[in-house]
């Protein structure tokens, strides 16, 4: 059984305190937060948990065996060290770290310990999108031609980091786990429409070392709600519509015929070939049940978890690049 | 009784006829194509009108007052140029020419023979666009945030122009009626997925003298048809969904609210503002047909074209500059 | 070349005019009407037709092989006895007649004239109902449980007969074509809202001899057009949304298994499966085109039509029992 | 603070717990429920409620005053009676009883007791409920045509009662509290696909004294869930479509206008109007929260509740009525 305590119960907080109640192999004994407030929420839910404003508390508790960090991107990297050096494993709310080089520091420090570090990109434990990285690396889509994700909603505005850090940033991590391209480039183009805040509206393309490109479309002003992705192969493509009740990945056997006879040298002859479409059914498991649970199992069995620390970097090196290259007006920036 | 004559009897060409001929106020006298067997398609449709393969015959024909140019767009310039010389009205398929110096000398031409020149942006002369239009205006929507345009789809891939020319170029004259905003820089991101065939997919951010951005996301290569536009303002939001049967256009009350008091300096305090949705009515007279109409009066009555030459030209010169930018993976090109 | 008279130039018979005009193998020679307005249009369309205001000329004209009806049901029996009486085949608009009586008699001098007789149910015509009525005979979906339709917009109110004459005929036609079931009897509501109108709602249920059921919910006064037809197998499930631009025929791997166990007595214990889904592809041809080279066909080679006239009959006498049911409030009237 | 103890922890039961928890006014105390692991579920989720297989040592407990009846309709009499007589205010799951005989009697009961009887009609307590009701009631639809209702999905199949008594349920209460009209007759049909088993398949047409009809579809053996109900008015129509995430109301401008001019004796002449289409905000706070607070208002003040004994037993009535119109294959049935 392990013991977990809980750093933040603001807007994500409930739903991993709830999920680690849930699961068999683990206990929440101890939840922190600023704020007296939500820790009556919590004790309301939770009459046995302990609740305290200090984190040091639950960091330096020797009753517990991990920590799961739940705060703002900027008070990732000192919670997640001193949960480390305390010796406990960590589960570390997205985007890992608010720069690189903080996210460097923390996995190293987690090697040294031998300690599991987990980042919550919570995407990665979907079963859709499970199920569209089995069909990418069973070869069914053909060379991936394109990644196109919209992700907007009205909302929620942050203070400290642009709309890329909060809903790119799941587009991000299914890239880097689905397709397990590495970006070498980025452009990205933004704008604020609340004076002296982060930008709210954004636009990134990433470039890698093929004919693969991908771009994501991140709004926080949108008056309805998207999360659409299309994914283009060579074979057929996906439309991933995380809106839809049921039949959130339809499969299309589509795409372009292309016929390179000597008499077309001045003429591209381009065919069109539309057939069946295809929802498949997967696990519709809570994605974060599924990630508790593998959080779990790396810290008992020492497995190394699927949104390691190394692909937490990633997700935010890429991020690092997007902000420049949006204050730069689209200029790319190499990583 | 304006008589018109039609170059080009391919895609589009044929709705042109077909407009041209049901409107009162002109009728359509002569069609030329170089494929015999689209001439033969013209002559079964409409027995009485003259086929030809050779558009000369169609430009020096005196019985023609004006000629509609529905060919590929390397050879508006050359077409609408002869045409104006021979004294004839000229309609030209958007995008007006291959180069903004050729749409330069174009619109020079036209003035000088007192000649109508009209573009064939066909969105202009859509109800829903002029809806939207006289929505902004008449200030509904407050001040313009972002226009964003998902226009994607499979095919048809082009082999002279890339798709920011066939697709985009109708969200930049959606934009120049609609906000009448000019576009001071461009930004723009693309890749071929057939080799030495131009860009299939593209994404652009139009820059302006405000705090308003556009983005255009263009695609053939896509498994679904999308036409969703998202146009947020300071007070209304319009979503404009061009594929629905009805309710096209989704006026919603929705927003944010900035309050900047005193105590907060260290914090932008920003609320939501979720209210009705409206869908309103609107002329639902086929585009192409309001544009015929126009095409006519402003030919009997000298009257200027919504989507004049000027327009045509500022159009065109956002397409090279995205072209540009494309080549350069991002970099910002100024108007 | 099969030479052509349409009688009615009113809201389908330019369907049919144009079809039968563009199919190679006929020709429309003739279009008649009572309103001299309507055949200004269809010569404005086809300078080369003749045109009249009187149908007998048509169906005395020696040239003519075949008659189109596309009149009110109520003239159809009278039009249709006297071309077959002048030796033509008939193509007549659905419903065939307005009693099941007029229909078995122009059955009877269809027979005894050698001339083809075919009803124009378009539907069976349309390549996702042959794609429908292929899975079922291909056994894909089981035994079938329930047909479930609901068809229903704002008008057109007809005068002369009830909402189901209009739009329900549409469901017997395909629920004859595709599951060539028998219905024994039914049982009907509805009401009429404007007065001395026929019912412009109306509810339907078919029964069979078997543990088929089928429903008709059709609605001349609804506030959006609904085209959803549900069909429930023992072991596949189909979705018809006929207004989808694509994907309009889904098949769900969904149902249920019922587990009758010595212990289940007093409990039955029913177990839901939801598996894929899957849309098919099937041909796009407009119906209508496809029924004018069938009706082609059947003249030219003594073929019998898909939807000949013992088809019609079948429908009209579900008709008739269903406006009876209703007038009596739900009785049900065995066929 | 209103002490509750619930009966029944199965599907619906810890809503309501949950709910009685949460609101401020009230606290439950006590759950029975004959499984021992849903107890073991109870407590796992609420240290501090007493749990037990005895629902008498619940009824019995002096401290609880009100108990919370979720289980199945033949049981609800018999629990409801008992907690009545040993004083408790009753909330009791739809439908409150198994026959409208005993529904007079608690209801009669209830009276004697001076005790609180709400029936869980949970759909009246729903903004969008609500606000339907708010714009009949206002005038906004004019006089009301028809309520026509789709309630499918695939289960769960129960094995007292059909599905009338599972999904129609919802329609006859939302009826009963938006219209207020009184049933006058039934006509039902329906079949069941397992044998022994209720039906899972119905349809129902309900008559009033006036020109409205209502038609509710209810089938537990569907691929896809509808919950769609168009309400069709003299001025203007509702498509209240409760699977929507926003927008689940709209309200169309649309409708006919018949006009009877003296000319007209033979012709009805009927116009058709389409105008906006208007969405409204409405509250969207949980219904049961809703209904969970107004339980807690009847009981200490006295009030009558929405959804009241009478209530209950009306839609018992209707229901009653529906299951002999469908062993009788359509009869209609008058109330």
């Amino acid at each position: 059984m392990i013991k977990i305590g809980v750093i933040g119960y603001g807007y994500w907080g409930p739903n991993l305190v709830r999920n680690f109640s849930e699961v068999s192999g683990s206990s929440v004994v101890s939840v922190s937060d600023l704020r007296s407030e939500r820790l009556d929420l919590a004790k309301s839910r939770y009459p046995m948990v302990k609740t305290t404003t200090d984190h040091q508390e639950l960091i330096t508790d020797p009753e517990i065996d991990a920590v799961v960090i739940a705060t703002p991107v900027s008070t990732h990297f000192n919670l997640a060290m001193q949960a480390l050096e305390a010796g406990k494993h960590v589960l570390v709310e997205k985007p890992m770290t608010a720069t690189a080089d903080e996210g460097a520091r923390l996995i190293d420090k987690a090697q040294r310990c031998k300690r599991v570090l987990l980042v919550d990109h919570t995407f990665v434990y979907m079963g859709a999108v499970r199920k569209i990285r089995e069909l990418i690396q069973a070869g069914e889509l053909g060379e991936i031609h394109y990644y196109d994700s919209t992700r907007v909603n009205l909302g929620l505005f942050q203070h400290d980091v642009n709309v890329t850090w909060d809903l790119a940033v799941h587009d991000l991590a299914i890239l880097d786990y689905v397709l397990g391209a590495k970006v070498t480039a980025v452009s990205a183009t933004g704008i604020n429409h609340v004076s002296n805040a982060p930008e709210n509206v954004a636009y990134m393309t990433l470039f890698f070392d093929s004919s693969l490109i991908a771009h994501i479309n991140v709004n926080w002003l949108s008056p309805v709600k998207v999360r659409l992705a299309l994914i283009g192969g060579s074979k057929k493509m996906i439309v991933f519509d995380d809106l839809q009740p049921s039949e959130k990945i339809k499969i299309y056997d589509t795409g372009i015929t292309v016929n390179n006879t000597p008499d077309s040298i001045y003429e591209i002859r381009i065919g069109y070939r539309t057939g069946d479409m295809w929802a498949p059914r997967f696990d519709t498991t809570e994605a974060l049940r599924a990630e508790a649970l593998h959080f779990i199992d790396c810290i008992e069995n020492g497995r190394e978890p699927d949104t390691n620390g190394e692909m937490g970097l990633r997700v935010v090196r890429v991020l690092e690049a997007a902000t420049k290259s949006i204050r730069e007006k689209g200029k790319l920036i190499t990583l």
